[in-house]
């Protein structure tokens, strides 16, 4: 694509155009050459966007004294990230079963889909159009798949489990393993059986080794556009709501209820029987042990508490030495 | 099974029954519907349980104003989960060795074993009887496995790893990496080979991708009847006593000795060569860089002390903001 | 090796020797028993050392009332290490390309490589001479291997990997799934396309279940004798500097650089673009927000501050409650 193509795309503004060059690759504001278009939007590093060797920017409004080709868009971020797509498509992967997978007679698979080398596909399994099921996943019975799925190598997914449509699985994801439930009896753990399952409802991504147990009698449930990072651990019975955020390492105790547009940040950890509201912000490693109000913001792990208010906490307790010297000479 | 059968199983005793009828399924209160036994062991439920639908309930008292048939036995909660190995019976896997699993000539196998597809089996493995292993299982070299063990899919098994009987390993274990050790020399890290192994004793339930780590010379134990969940790190050396309980995330550095009937709950991190006692109870995301007493409970990540103090410093670290407005004007 | 061959391999002096017998095993103090080697660094553990039934020691100084040969070097500890390489040499693997690896035609494979059974290499990867790759690991395709490289059963490298010599990837493992990031447009998260890479260098490990993500547009780094212990996540865009140690359960938020020589300790976690100076040590589970400078130690959750002042801040935290008292009254 030339600069005034992609300049038209977003119904960008185009200055300092002297060559209406073919724009090769995309690259960050420091690595970026030659034939390379980039973007800029933090104002602290429009200085630096001067050292540029990108043949063109992405701007949010004319940089001065910057002399290569601005396209002046509303939002630089979004309109480089949907470039990426238009530059660098998947590869389109030819739909096939492999001879290699072992694949139940009892499965009803859709159109388009790809089954690669070493998958096992169990008994009544349902698949969708579209699939790709990267090599060494398991799939247990009974599971539903919608369209459109994406399952990295080395996924598994445990009986009765139900994917919706645009669902991404990463490598090393297990859905659907028992929950971590006992019950003490002649001194001893009985395991109790979990018979529940887990929906994992449409556009959701699982990051790679994450962990989503199956209920005990009903349903694990994440729901539709949330998007779980890597190494996140969420046991029996959790409802996760919409558009929800986890960061790595994040782990939620059984029975816990996530609202919708919810972030956790990088090794939350919440109680079990937690109900957490509807755009709430926990920042990383917090230890979540109470129910949380919809749109405030937490942090801490002492337990986790307004924001705000630990804020004010932690402005003290940094001053301890300091005020106890003081107040040593005053009891 | 009808409900007086149900009744008559635990001994318990039967009022409101107007109809015998059959229950068909196990439901908790909310989801039951006609035909099912639910439970209710939690008094402050006992006004909603008036609103199930189910058919039968399993109570530890009668229930005032509530018309469904009720069996009063002396555990509600334990029969109910005996009820679902009754009501739910595992599919019987019929004994097999997959022709896609590689198995080396030099293993020994009991009776009623399923080895599923792409299994890979190691020179001198010893397999007891009535055990499962679901696909792509790596069982490296001389590793020993009980009687009544399952295997689910992906679970890694280092070398020379002993396992008793009625283990369950869930799916993206991996049991018996090299330990984490290495010495300095010539501003390099060089590594400390790991001769050691790992001893799985009876009874032992082993969480999704959890990691536990051969030891440098010796044995990394973990004793038997203890449950532990997913994703956690348990570090060379360690010997983790019996009937304990780690919840998700939990990591123990190495060397640590973990006595019987300790619960560690969620994220909660051990240093090493740490000695916990019996029937010890640490709280979520604590952090142990201490020895802790026998039958104590502790917490806080600063780091873990008994919980009774804990509680007391936590009630005047919130308070901090308020004390220091106060003392501000005293200096 | 007898007892007077092992003393002249590390340049030791040899007391107590009666009869020059041959050594059988290494074990450590406790374990060994008749025929063993053992070795002994802590002061504290000379006093038990005389109850060892090993038939020598390697040991720094001479150790007064202890019988048995002793071997005075000046490192006892990594002189065992290096005995143990010795002692138990590692099964060499005879070079083969199994049957059942799936290895695309476009893949050029170095010397006496070992590719175990069920193992899937994808178009135009490059694998040096000396691989060892054991079942179940998947190569992504343009993924280049060097020399010397363990990859252990059930890793997943997704496409476009570049992996130096001499690295170790346990079980596990995933290297190059894509990194969490989104932005929001018509109340949706619409997933950024990661093109970046991953770049392992030389002679490092990776740790069992460990994740470390691909860049966005260009590449995530862990540089030369980085070793990665198990469970740690990585993410998009991070640079681990050279000899830097990640205890378990280490987080590592996008973007964040970390420098050499740097130990973070269990369960820390690091927010995102942050910048960790050289020879850094961060105590276990410390949370770190800001950047931290060269040659210092930190701790601490609230978040990591320099180890000198929290364990003053810590002092007196600890003290709050009797504080609170005395205060009480005269406010």
């Amino acid at each position: 694509m030339k600069v005034s193509e992609i300049a038209k795309l977003f119904n960008g503004k185009l200055i300092n155009l002297k060559e209406d060059i073919e724009i090769t690759g995309l690259k960050s504001l420091f690595t970026a050459d030659k034939g390379d278009l980039t973007f800029v939007v933090d104002k602290k590093l429009y200085d630096l966007a001067k050292q540029t060797k990108a043949s063109a920017i992405l701007v949010k409004e004319p940089i001065e004294d910057l002399q290569i080709p601005q396209i002046i868009v509303e939002n630089p971020q979004s309109a480089f990230y949907k470039l990426i797509d238009i530059f660098y498509p998947d590869k389109k992967l030819k739909p096939r079963k492999a001879k290699t997978a072992k694949i139940s007679k009892k499965v009803k698979i859709g159109k388009n889909v790809y089954i690669g080398d070493y998958v096992v596909i169990e008994d009544n399994v349902e698949i969708g159009n579209n699939v790709v099921i990267y090599p060494f996943s398991y799939i247990g019975e009974n599971t539903k798949i919608g369209n459109d799925v994406i399952i990295y190598p080395r996924v598994t997914i445990y009986k009765n489990t139900q994917i919706g449509n645009r669902v991404i699985i990463h490598s090393g994801a297990v859905i659907g393993a028992d929950g971590f439930g006992y019950y003490r009896e002649n001194n001893q753990h009985i395991k109790i059986k979990h018979i529940g399952k887990v929906i994992i409802e449409d556009d959701v991504e699982i990051g790679a080794n994450t962990t989503i147990d199956r209920a005990m009698l009903d349903e694990t449930v994440i729901k539709k556009g949330t998007k779980i990072d890597n190494l996140v651990m969420i046991a029996h019975n959790c409802v996760i709501g919409e558009r929800t955020i986890f960061a790595a390492q994040v782990g939620i105790a059984g029975s816990t209820k996530v609202g919708n547009d919810v972030i956790l940040a990088g090794q939350v950890g919440v109680a079990d029987h937690i109900k957490i509201g509807d755009n709430v912000i926990v920042t990383g490693k917090s230890g979540v042990w109470s129910n949380l109000e919809s749109g405030k913001m937490y942090g801490s792990n002492i337990p986790a508490m307004e924001w705000s208010k630990w804020k004010r906490v932690l402005a003290v307790l940094v001053k301890l030495p300091d005020i106890y010297k003081k107040l040593k000479g005053k009891f």
